[in-house]
């Protein structure tokens, strides 16, 4: 065993893997060979998640085929609704996810549960997909005592999923754009709850497990809350004045050594984000539509600029997520919910291509503590 | 970014830490300072989890406060117990306590849930403690139809438990293997389930998120559910007529290529795991008491002997405490929320201190799939 400490296992190679890579070389986010960017351009969530869990882009027939699956798969078993309504109100609501989750694994024939195989895990994959929506709106809703949104089959999984979330049908640009979102937010290489999946999954727990296990990670404000963090500043500069107000609260809070979220990222260090740019382009849509809108994606623009100028960060993918979500009216504790849903198609996949190559994970430590204590 | 692939991490170092540290060198397993083995024989659980959480052993007057404290907070808030009936009863008890955890999160205060001082986790860190098996013994009588058991706080936290999961006093004798069983597995370095609750915590993730993350690890067939495969192992030899059938079987299962669990250990290697030698003294003893249980200590020895002559391999803690917990009358399926529950105390402790000394886990990948596909 070498003494080397890797804090964080920064540059460590931890997996082999044919699902994801960050180019960030070539500002390349490879998804199964495609440049993420191109999917979310002209692909649809479901579809990518296709292509996540079954290594192609889905032909019509199969298209057509998965989103029968999803659809008939998107209701929760009897009892879950019962069991969310007796959650304390006070529960987070990526919490309730969580806890919802953990729950849906009781309702899987055991034997199916424990099986491993790419094929049973494949058929878990799909349920867990295509109920995590249903699962995460209607958690939301029940801690806020509102009525459950049964899912409807016949719509795309973000159009249903917003119809869930708004308890309405959505508008087809706030549709598209989430879609984008949520094809941004697909799969990511090794983020952190993307290695806690595979590390669970890696001692043979069942899948269920593993995601049970990256909810729990994605919750972190270093991790899937950074969209959250990202919206609460937006909506602090705003309550001070909007445009104006947003390079002294900047400078302010850099002053203060404060972590600004939404910007930077282990890997691609000092370079771009490329979900960032494209999804810049769905702000200023945005904001020719919606003048109140406009001043929002102007302070954007600002915050974009004094990071640069400040510290040399660009954005990543949760700025502009956090306020496109706001911005389409989405309660600010289903942001990180969103992510989870979203993240699913690459997690599951991770989580399979674990069980088929499976290696324990068991690293070591270096031990500083004291030694040879007697009682 | 180094090429160089870890698969399981194998001897990286992913973590300083001064809690614990397996010194296979000298057969030893440190746990802040003290010798595990030595803690095993002259001390009790509770003292243990003190000294993992405060790193010292209490003083007589910190002793009985902290098992005043741990009295008061093992019941289970309102409603808890409601939601565990109403769990499908095809759940696995592990996955129920999985849960149950989750849930226990929605009862603590928001700010008090998302405060990440020392002082913050450490009084969390001991409800957590506390309630654990509370919520491990009554989600098993739950999803068994049988009555629930409230915490006596007069009794010792090996009584206590015992109490709940038999539904009636447990014997001294009994009590004294099951705490020092609890001691056993208390601490050990970065196990798997230790290594995911620290990646969770490094994202900030809540205490919870990251013990629910560790749950969902130890369940799995490689690690926690490891004592349930030895235990079955045995029901198996003695079903086939007992000790003189456990050669033929266990050749039988070496032919076939199965993995026998309860053996050997990464860190180990083929150096004995100490915890198993002690254990070994306690199923001696069980067997001068019981002479039903002494055809079942001889069965261990003969695996123990054809383990080692045919494979070069020692057992490891699971395989004695997985005999020993089946021979005190415990039901298999809680053979792993025990494990959690014992383990409850290292793993509050590796939370705490990643999130005292953070860094966000964050590796890397070698990709191996394709590239420069297009839609």
């Amino acid at each position: 065993m070498s003494e080397e400490i890797h804090p964080g296992l920064e540059d460590v190679v931890a997996a082999e893997t044919q699902i994801s890579f960050l180019d960030a070389e070539h500002e390349q986010i490879v998804v199964r060979g495609y440049d993420l960017i191109e999917l979310a351009r002209s692909s649809t969530y479901a579809d990518v998640a296709h292509l996540l869990l079954f290594d192609h882009v889905p032909s019509e027939e199969e298209r057509a085929a998965f989103a029968r699956q999803l659809g008939d798969h998107a209701h929760l078993p009897e009892g879950v609704a019962d069991i969310l309504r007796r959650l304390p109100s006070d529960t987070v609501a990526m919490d309730a996810l969580r806890s919802g989750l953990s729950i849906l694994a009781g309702f899987e024939n055991a034997e199916v549960l424990a099986d491993h195989s790419r094929e049973a895990n494949l058929a878990k994959a799909v349920r867990i997909l295509a109920k995590s929506p249903t699962l995460a709106a209607n958690a939301y809703r029940a801690l806020h005592g509102q009525p459950f949104v049964q899912p409807n089959p016949g719509l795309s999984f973000a159009a249903n999923f917003l119809q869930m979330i708004y308890g309405r049908p959505a508008d087809a640009e706030t549709i598209a754009v989430f879609d984008r979102i949520m094809i941004c937010y697909a799969d990511h290489e090794l983020a952190n709850s993307t290695f806690a999946a595979r590390i669970v999954a890696s001692t043979f727990a069942d899948i269920y497990g593993a995601i049970v296990a990256a909810t729990a990670a994605l919750k972190g404000p270093l991790h899937g809350g950074a969209n959250e963090a990202a919206a609460r500043m937006f909506a602090e500069i705003a309550s001070r004045g909007g445009p104006a107000a947003a390079e002294p609260y900047l400078l302010e809070r850099l002053a203060a050594k404060d972590r600004i979220m939404g910007f930077g990222h282990r890997v691609y260090m000092h370079r771009p984000d490329p979900r960032a740019d494209l999804l810049k382009a769905d702000l200023d849509a945005i904001a020719a539509r919606d003048p109140d809108a406009a001043a929002m994606v102007q302070t954007y623009e600002i915050v974009v600029a004094v990071m640069e100028r400040e510290k040399g960060l660009h954005p990543n993918a949760d700025l502009p997520i956090g306020l496109i979500l706001s911005l389409v009216g989405i309660p600010i504790d289903l942001f990180t919910p969103i992510f989870l849903c979203a993240r699913n198609a690459g997690l599951l996949a991770h989580v399979i291509e674990q069980h088929e190559h499976n290696r324990l994970y068991r690293p070591r430590v270096v031990y500083t503590g004291p030694r040879d204590r007697r009682l």
